[in-house]
């Protein structure tokens, strides 16, 4: 019998989207950060949809502050909408607890919930609460709308071999802090999609070694990646960069000729925050692969982070 | 220190919607069946949103068919969207499973998914997939957009003293098969906001006795329920219709007058469905009280089915 563990993340999706019916006609193809809704051609807004979930043992460790597992668990949707160029709308939070957890824990979390909403932008519309059995890990679900300006919409799909590659931020070491305490760049990528639109944006939440090759493939190109220009985090080595995931930094693809201006603009709006150009697209077949990144139903793995 | 299992779930959604930002003009109060939004007055729909979930060992046992997990993790959310006179749109599925699962576990639970979808209307617009520890009980989360007409839009909080109560169906003992082979009752509630719209409405999912007061609670009133009036599930007691839960029948009130005339058109257009009356609602304060129904984080429960 063929168990999750055999096949992982990326093939269940392909082999479950199969048995169920789609948007017919989509606003963007299925695979990309969040599913976007057309509301028709008299709208300047698209509708973007997001949901995801972060599991106690995995995602977060027992002992982690759960104001900061309230935080991470809305940046992480939050970080999808900048990856599509958009903005947070409205959030439904569905947990499912064991029931001895303490009623302080979970109003934390809401704290955690209600920091990053208020930081970000964003209104609580809803939730559901169940019980799991006691032995169970904890799960903190959330779904999301958001929106996003019709000519802002920014698609994994949508970029051409010799476009460069860049990432904002340092890539790397997540696991010691900053998963828990990220900031989802919806700032920045706002102020990307309004004066140098990337060809193709998406956010880096299983590692660039994993999330690259989704974005090639979904332009149908291929990559390069030059190692010694990777944004590294203070401490931390190229493979640690590449295979730790959870960074939440964009990764984008821009014509090349408008890298420079990108880097000299981009200085003075965020002088603290880097922007790295790390290779380029190429065509598809040509290039080359990268190993490592994070596989959720992979044997023998223990905790994300 | 306080747990979940001290307070119970009404309590608990109380203390946590204090911590984050809301919607500062939601088109309906919380507390409802679906999260409402308005998208301005030049739009004759509405959007509804909801988030529910299904938990192993609490909504369904590990030897169940994953086909008819698939179905009620769908028609769950169906049943909301009818509770508000509306229809389903787009789902997001987010599944926690452990590594162990077979891969034929979730193909199933994917093809009772898409035949709810089919059977009732609405789209898969996406999802997320997480492993969880291999002793955790698996989670399924599904969000979804729906839409209803401004007009046909039928809240918990909008009924008066005097107005009959109505349920559909035949209340008790869903847990020897129904809680996993229901039919949300979407056509039904089309036809009611349509033809007799109910004063208020509201999907039973926790059993009468935790229902009932919640839709009177909401609209500012006592009730009065007649035991022996209660549609009974065959073979069911009193106390199984009041307090076994996951009816996913419709609850209803209606101005008295009107009841007759609608009980004579619901015979023709529904010959197989019962529509009883129970009771009535009355000024707040007087009437009864109810006990039983489903606590989530009561101490000792087992399954809810």
């Amino acid at each position: 019998m063929t168990h999750l563990s055999d096949i992982g993340e990326d093939a269940l999706i392909q082999r479950l989207v199969r048995l169920v019916p789609l948007d017919p006609s989509p606003a963007a193809g299925p695979g990309d950060d969040c599913a976007v809704v057309d509301p028709g051609p008299g709208h300047s807004k698209l509708q973007l949809l997001k949901t995801d979930a972060l599991v106690e043992h995995v995602h977060f460790l027992p002992e982690a502050a759960p104001r900061a597992v309230g935080w991470k668990a809305c940046a992480r949707v939050m970080s999808d909408f900048a990856a599509m160029g958009g903005q947070p709308e409205r959030f439904l939070v569905t947990l499912a607890l064991p029931p001895h957890t303490p009623v302080a824990w979970v109003e934390n979390l809401y704290l955690g919930i209600g920091e990053c909403l208020r930081h970000f932008g964003g209104v609580l519309a809803g939730g559901e609460t169940s019980s799991v059995p006691p032995s169970s890990a904890a799960v903190i679900s959330i779904a999301a709308t958001g929106s996003v300006l019709r000519h802002h919409l920014t698609l994994r799909s949508t970029a051409k071999p010799g476009h460069a590659l860049l990432v904002t931020g340092t890539l790397g070491g997540s696991r010691h802090a900053k998963h828990l305490t990220f900031s989802p760049r919806l700032r920045e990528a706002a102020w990307l999609v309004s004066h140098f639109k990337p060809a193709a944006m998406m956010d880096l939440s299983d590692g660039l070694a994993r999330d690259l090759p989704r974005l090639a493939a979904a332009s149908g190109c291929g990559f390069v990646v030059e190692p010694s220009a990777l944004p590294l985090t203070a401490g931390c080595t190229v493979e640690q960069a590449l295979g730790d995931g959870e960074d939440f930094e964009m990764l984008l693809a821009l014509e090349d000729a408008r890298v420079d201006e990108l880097l000299a603009a981009w200085c003075d709006v965020f002088p603290e925050l880097a922007l790295t150009r790390i290779g380029r697209l190429v065509e598809a077949g040509a290039g080359e692969t990268l190993a490592g990144g994070w596989e959720h139903f992979a044997p023998g793995l223990g905790i994300k982070h």
